[in-house]
């Protein structure tokens, strides 16, 4: 409640509403940035198509100016208000907050610098900050539990992955050779990367038997083990979810996860009450 | 039966004909719907096809006049018989309904609307409102339960996705740029996500060595997180199922969860009610 | 054993050798027929290569010549030996064996049925009658019941996607257009099924603005409802294979099915013993 | 410890340092070699791109002999303080540990034999063997075990698939025909493969309707079907986890199964002994 406010020095006042949403005013002021962020990604896009540039180029540069002028305002009044700037300076979205303004004012002096402009596009992350303070932040955790789960696995998935590919593309440099398009090993490599994810497209292709012999073997061998990071995630969430939906607390000693049909507390052993809905019961 | 007409005014049973298939004669009226829509779809396909339209131009005007007059005649019955004709007009069928009858008179009387014509295709949607009343709808139900459950999920996956292709697309537009085919931000996002999803067109393809290396990332990534989607709508669909099949609680012990088909508890041995139906019957 | 053959009529031995594999002779027989069927199938596979027919067109009508009147043979035998010939005939099997000979002839005597010959390939099918006697069987059954399981879903799923690619294709030609490829609606329903599937052949591709940013959505969607066969099996499956492991069969009422943890049995309410290993413990 | 090593004779200490990683010089062995490896395989690389060949050439040839020299040195050594030189040299890695030497050195004395330098690439499986000795070990032990549990189901469905794109080709090769690029029934089936696996080249694609028909059916098919190995994994993976967390029986009422950090039992409270790990302790 903005009556919250009360009293409160216009420092702190600036630091709940710009880094909280939980008032008022945070919320408006939450909406009114991811707004803006909106409108200035849309200009970084349209500047970029040169018809539309032709015609409109003075136009977006001007509101480039603005925007990035709005960005760095708005980073020196988080650095201003906030309790411990060093602390938000070198955290990740301090970082962020940065790079989508330093380029543009690099690229806006330096018309050499242009390429830098794509930088702005890391203001896309900023979104997530705002994202960061809804209800959809549980279920994103959901995801995160999962995926730190299932991590060591995704990696020894992925380095499989990458000695087949290595060895696939290897075999088909020399069975293809540059005279069909392969013209080196990591060409090969990336040939293979583009077949084994079933991406295809299809501007090198095998022109001998044994290369597409070989290329069907790949194929095939795409086509099945991505059941294995599949397996491998939807195994880890459906324990996530399970986890979550067996809380019933112990009266005593207050562990708050049991099994779906546990009548006394595996921990200290003492009765507990049945839970209301059992997800995983036999 | 029909019986169930006996002395019934026209009106009601108009209505429960049209609107209802638990009665011989609503089940043929359904039928013969499917069959017309079905034919009219076939006509509106085939029409697009030039040779066929050459050939067969006047016929299908004349079938696609038929078809019309009889949707529009079946539009007006149906606001007819309902008891509540606002509320049918402004439902989600009473609007689909609409729009298969209205682009087809449009464009038949204003030849440079031809255009219209394709919105007669909204006609297939028709057909999911005779699948509603069918065995299907308790399957589709368990879908949409489970995609319901997964809502949110799927918003964070596909918010994570579109900032990844955002992002990858502005690096492939630095890194490659319009001499390779790479014209603009919004061009390069559309490689992206045509990369990400593993369709690989091949209309656009990275030249430049980098370009291949950051393409090998994508789609590295767009192979693996294919699995969350998956993951999040196997483990929401498994609950689903669960679900329906565990509620009796037993009347002396009380657990509460049993065999889809269980007579007697199977912990205190004390008889149960049977449950109706029973999705995992052993 | 074949000692089991004693003073027994040719007719039945015949039968049993060639229709059942527990018997040495019979293992036998299936291993040749299989191997006979793999080379037929061999010689129709490189007869269709240009080169090859060429060099060895002669070897491989002979070749055919000798197949085909083997499996006449067999087919033959097959009548000959059964106890119910018309049984036999009218079954899938007997189906099979007659179409892997009838069109080997009809095209070996009037060339301009060449075209015939690719019927043949029917005889991979007769492979699974061999494979139908194996311990894979089992396994096959799994798959096979939670397809069955699944099937009504899968109708479900079909149809929506059916729904999709229809809609989808039908405005991708009203914004694409015959001018850039899309020249029909069947024609943009089957881009449209290769961009949903996430094959994408890149034979045909959008060029407007409006058809990319359809295009991506297709193929956000394409990326994303895979999820859903893949949920739809994995639960039924995971049932299934769930179902089999509760094997603990019921003293008194013989029921072979329990929850993982059940005292009693749930049918006639009698003690059981537990089961050794309960899969879905919680 | 390398106290250990206290007053062990020299071989034995090269034996544990070169063969297992616990002790402080074997670890640094072993980052050694991966880093060497590294190395050759990025030699390898590079040396098959022509430019980088061009200016380098001379410079890859003296790396490669050094690697090879290296990798000879140290398959010697393992020859000589292996207790069982025999066992080694006949073991898996005993012969990725040779092909990382002999082709080198067979292509480096006679040049014809250049095209034997991409067998170099096995030295990637070398890489596995580091690995082997890390607590990913455990993790890939979970993939393995899924896979060896799904073997059977998975080659019934690998069989399905390839009478599948047999039937498939075959018919597409008469549909099509060599006029449109399906020259031979080998080349449709590798066509078929190549659709089926939604990898979708481009560089062949049909032309005639019914071709496209066909084509759409095996798009849908290799569109659901996918859901298959999924599934198949995925409950494999599943079960394999829930097997690891759960076997320790109550002593006093015999519940044989527990969380994984149980202390006390579910049902009758009574103490349990503790499990030594806990992968899915909440």
């Amino acid at each position: 409640m903005d009556d919250s406010f009360k009293g409160m020095p216009w420092r702190e006042r600036l630091y709940i509403i710009i880094f909280f949403t939980n008032t008022p005013a945070g919320k408006r002021f939450d909406t009114l940035l991811l707004l803006v962020i909106m409108a200035s990604l849309l200009v970084v896009m349209l500047d970029s198509v040169a018809a539309v540039n032709l015609r409109y180029g003075e136009l977006f540069t001007a509101l480039e100016w603005g925007f990035t002028t709005l960005f760095a305002l708005e980073y020196a009044l988080r650095i201003y208000c906030h309790p411990e700037p060093r602390k938000y300076i070198f955290s990740f979205y301090g970082a962020v907050d940065l790079l989508s303004v330093l380029p543009a004012f690099a690229a806006l002096l330096l018309p050499e610098a242009q390429f830098l402009l794509v930088i702005r596009v890391v203001r896309m992350l900023r979104i997530f900050r705002v994202l960061k303070l809804t209800p959809y932040l549980s279920q994103a955790n959901f995801l995160l539990v999962a995926l730190r789960g299932s991590k060591q696995k995704i990696v020894v998935f992925l380095f499989t992955v990458t000695t087949l590919v290595i060895i696939y593309g290897a075999l088909m440099y020399v069975i293809e050779g540059p005279e069909n398009g392969f013209t080196s090993i990591p060409m090969s490599i990336y040939w293979a990367v583009v077949t084994l994810t079933t991406v295809g497209f299809g501007d090198m292709v095998p022109h001998t038997v044994l290369g597409k012999a070989l290329a069907t073997m790949i194929m095939i061998t795409g086509y099945s083990i991505i059941a294995v990071p599949t397996g491998i995630f939807t195994a880890e969430l459906a324990n996530a979810m399970r986890q979550e939906t067996l809380e019933h607390p112990c009266p005593s000693c207050g562990k708050d996860h049991h099994e779906s049909n546990a009548a006394f507390c595996s921990r200290c052993g003492s009765q507990l009450f049945r839970s209301e809905r059992e997800p995983t019961a036999d």
